[in-house]
Order: structure tokens, then sequence, then C-alpha cells
């Protein structure tokens, strides 16, 4: 497979892996590597040490392309990128900012820059900005989202239709047919999260990963609007958000309920009841902890024989 | 084009114009079928002797296959029903109710029930009722709505892997992409509102046609949710609404502002002010108001030109 993306970052599928807080450590982005795709180390929970030591671990466990996502509302963002053009990363994905803040300065150095948007505004703005490529990510993603609420299906012809650089869907993709499917409506590859988090490489806690395989249509929800919003299992944390909506909590008794480290607690700690867990729609569709190597290799094997029953429609 | 849903309803291409409150009358229902789709006049809007007389010049404007669709929670149900059956009408489209309540009554007068849903759950007790098609519908889609907020990306692909009867997918489809990428996700063919309304035959005001055509990307919002969830262009009385929530108005209150009659007066008096206007994010990719055959014709001209582009992939 050829196309704009692989040709881009050098990779075999148009395959990035989201890079999830709290899930996507060396592991994960050099598996995802190895087998083809482009693995993202996600520096949003990384203390700037933590950083540069999952990209030598990446550097030394794969020869292949990978990157570091990084939201920009990271508070100490200037460590973090002088770390990762210190350590000769050479793939950047930024998200939840202005893509003009580090778009410039970066490729100056020599790093492809790809920025993540929920909308076609901003999908112009980036494009304005100079990036290499853009992700448009659905409300169906999970984890922090846009507030536009469009989806993906919706999402993606409106922003091929509006920009020329390399574009990326994002949101709810964790098949081979949804591959196929955002690639008809103008994307030249995807990025997948909630299918990587599911894997034997993810650094995330092994109940997380279970509740993930157990989660069915309807167990997500995409809450917290005042605050920044976030697509969340519907745990017990998540049912306290509902009983403090009806009770007409203002944004800061939500500040206060929702706290500091849920994010951790449930991802990585694997406090199901007490923790945020973050994961897309698409989680309704995963039912087996595999390897990231095994997740690619579906999803291609899948693809091609979706390609091959569209000339019978 | 030959599949299970073209056999069911005895129609040359798998699309379905839905049975729109407000929009969908007896001239867009039969411009539809006379194109080759299948045409739904949308009852819940109509009193019964109204509904008698479209069903009436429906049947004189084409001698194609066309139906009604029957929201279960109208008021005078037995009546509407009582009415389809007296007239002859050989297919029906149910939605937001229990599919058991008219499925068999309906079949033993030989008509085809399909029902509308929008989740997992609902497609089991749908096919378990006996309907011969369902329509899945996703979170995208315009005017009343389902709770789980399962988008079409991801609700399409599920219930195909639960359910055995032919099914339809609905919401934000306007493009012939988009309906081949729901085919792919496991669909045999579609359902379009939003498309539909912006027609020369669409019932609806000319200024809510205009504001179809005029809306954008991040434009709409499933709002409403403590009463009925229901998709609407973000206008003024979309802003009341808003206003509303955050004076953290109750469930009465909100019913109080939402008073009745708003939807009739934003799509068929044209009050783009005060009235409800409900439509689908696919709203966003309609740039002109064209006939119902011309949608039809372009729509099935873009799933060709899509379906050739696959083997590129």
């Amino acid at each position: 497979m050829n196309n704009r993306i692989t040709s881009l970052f050098g990779i075999t599928y148009p395959i990035v892996q989201g890079g999830m807080i709290w899930n996507s450590g060396w592991e994960l982005a050099s598996a995802v590597s190895n087998a083809g795709g482009l693995g993202l180390i996600g520096s949003g929970s990384m203390y700037p040490d933590v950083l540069v030591d999952h990209i030598k671990k990446c550097q030394s466990a794969t020869s292949k392309p990978f990157g570091v996502n990084v939201p920009l509302m990271y508070p100490s963002i200037e460590e973090h990128m002088e770390n990762i053009i210190r350590h000769g990363v050479k793939i950047v994905f930024t998200s939840a900012g202005n893509p003009k803040a580090w778009t410039e300065i970066l490729q100056k150095e020599g790093i492809t820059v790809v920025h993540v948007v929920s909308s076609v505004k901003f999908a112009l703005k980036s494009q304005a900005a100079g990036v290499d490529a853009i992700v448009a990510e659905g409300f169906e993603a999970g984890g922090h989202n846009g507030r536009e609420e469009t989806t993906t299906l919706c999402l993606i012809p409106d922003v091929a239709n509006h920009i020329n650089v390399p574009l990326l869907a994002a949101g709810g993709i964790t098949t081979g047919k949804q591959m196929l499917a955002t690639m008809i409506l103008g994307a030249d590859g995807v990025q997948i999260g909630s299918r990587f988090a599911a894997t034997t490489e993810a650094s995330s806690h092994q109940a997380f990963k279970d509740e993930i395989v157990k989660s069915n249509e309807g167990d997500t929800q995409l809450t917290l609007k005042e605050l920044a919003p976030v697509r969340l299992i519907k745990n017990e944390f998540w049912e306290k958000v509902q009983q403090a909506y009806r009770k007409g909590a203002t944004k800061d008794e939500l500040q206060l309920l929702l706290g500091r480290g849920r994010a951790k607690k449930g991802m990585f700690e694997g406090d199901l009841t007490e923790g945020e867990l973050e994961i897309g729609q698409g989680s309704a569709l995963i039912h087996d902890i595999i390897s990231a190597k095994e997740v690619i290799e579906n999803l291609m094997q899948e693809f091609e024989e979706a390609k091959s029953l569209v000339k019978h429609f």
C-alpha cells in the first residue's frame, strides 16, 4: 500500500496508533511501528524525564519510524519539545491547542508535524499553520474531544473537501471495514486509539483492558463538557458526575468532584470505580486483548476482504 | 442493484427517504418512489384526515411502492393505523416506541413493517418482534434521536453483527460516498432524511430549506435530552434553551420553554428564530436545493464512482 500517508511517514500501512495518555508507552509504540504502522508515545501523562526514557527505549526497540503525541496544554511543554528535538524524534502529533504554536519550530528541526482537530474550522487553521498532515477526530473518540460533536462519518468528508494536506480519520475506528469506510470518505489513513489500548503491549492496567473488552454499545458517554469534554466508560465515577448534574452542579463543583489524577487512577492503576476510564465508542467492537501486531494484521485482512466485497454492491 | 432491501420493497435503489415530520408529504414521497427509491409519508405531523389525503394523493402520483412512517407515540395512533390498513398502504416504518405494539397486527394485513432503532438492544427487540427490516440510526441524525448517542460508524457494524434481518443505515448520510461507507459497515441500504428535506418537493418552508443549505459543520446540536433528545440547528430558540441550562432549569421549566408547536413553527412556517429546526449533521454537506430525482441520481453516481476508487486503495 502506497499513498500520501505511508509516504509521509515511511510506513507500510496507513495506520497510526493514537498517543493515548497512560496507554501508549515505548512498548506499544515500538510494537506498532515494528508491525508496519506508526506508533506514537503519548507524552501527555509523562514527566519530562519519563518521556526521555520512553524515547530512548523506543529507539532501541525499533528501527522503524515512530512519533510522540504532545497535548499543547501540557504544563511543561517547552521541556517536552526540547527533549523531543534533542533526542532526535522525527514525527510529532500535536493536539488540544493552537497549531501555530509549535509547527514551524519543529519543522525547522526536520520534524514532521501533524495536528489533531475535531472541526473543519481547526482543520483549516492547521493547514494555514503549515502542518504536514491533519488528524480529524469524530465525536465517537475516547478521551478528550471537541465541542462540535461532529461524528467521524460527517467530519471526514467535510474536512477532506476543505484541505489539501494528507488526512487521517480518527474516532470509533476499530475494524478494517471501518478503516475502508473512512478512506472512502476521503481519509488517506486512520489513527486508532481504543483498539490499541486493548493490546498486550499497552501500558494501561489489566483491569482497564478487561473493561474495554467487556464494554458494549451505549456504555460510554461524552461528559464533563463544561470543563473539557471527555468520553468515559459509564462507571461509578461517571454516575457521580451525573448525580452532580442532576443537582445543578456549577463548573467549580464539577472541577472539585473531578479533582486530580483520575485518569491515572482509572487507566493506569486499574481503579474501575473511582477512576476515569477514557475509551471510544469503538470499544463495543473489541472482544479480545491481542498483540499490536495482531491488531494490524486483523485490520489489514479485514480491509482487504471488505475491498473485495465492494464490487458485489 | 439487487439486494435484500431492494427485493423487500420492490425498489430500484436501496435508498429510503426518511418520513420526517413537516417535510415528507405525498409530493416528496411519490417523487422519491418514482425515482427508484422508497418514499415515506411522515405521518407524525398529520391529523388522521390529512394523512388519508396524503395517502390518496401519493397513490395517484406513483404506481411504485411507497410507505408511511408512524411514530408510535402519536396520540391517535389507532386511527392512523386503521387508515393505513383501510387505504391499502403496503409498507410502514414505525419509530419511537415498542416494536411489538403493531408489527404483528400490520403484518397480518400484508404490510411490510420496519422499525427504527438507535441501539443494539432495540435492534434485537425489533428482530424478536418479527419486523421485516431494521433502520439503525446514529447520533448524527436530525430530529428525535436515541439516548445512547452511538454514531452511525459504530452503530451499524455492531447492529449488523447482532441481527439477521435486512438493515438500513441512517444518521448523517447525505452523499454516495457515505452510502457506500455504511454499506461496507454492514448495511443493505440507507435511510436519508436531511438531504431530502432540502428538495423542491419537500413540504417544509423555503426559509427552512435555505437554512439547511447555509448550515455548516458544528451548526447543529442534540439537545433537550431531559425531555426527548432532538438535534436542532443552533438558532435563537436553541440559544434560549442553552441559557435555561446555564440557569439550571428543571425538566418542567424546559418543557414550558419548549411549549407546543415549535417544530411546525420552525420547519413548516419558516420561523427561523423561534421555531425548532430539526436537521442532521449531514446538512453541512448539503449545498443546494434540488429535486428528489436529482438527489437519487447524484447519490447513485457518487456511489458508483466511489466503488471504482476502492480498488486503488
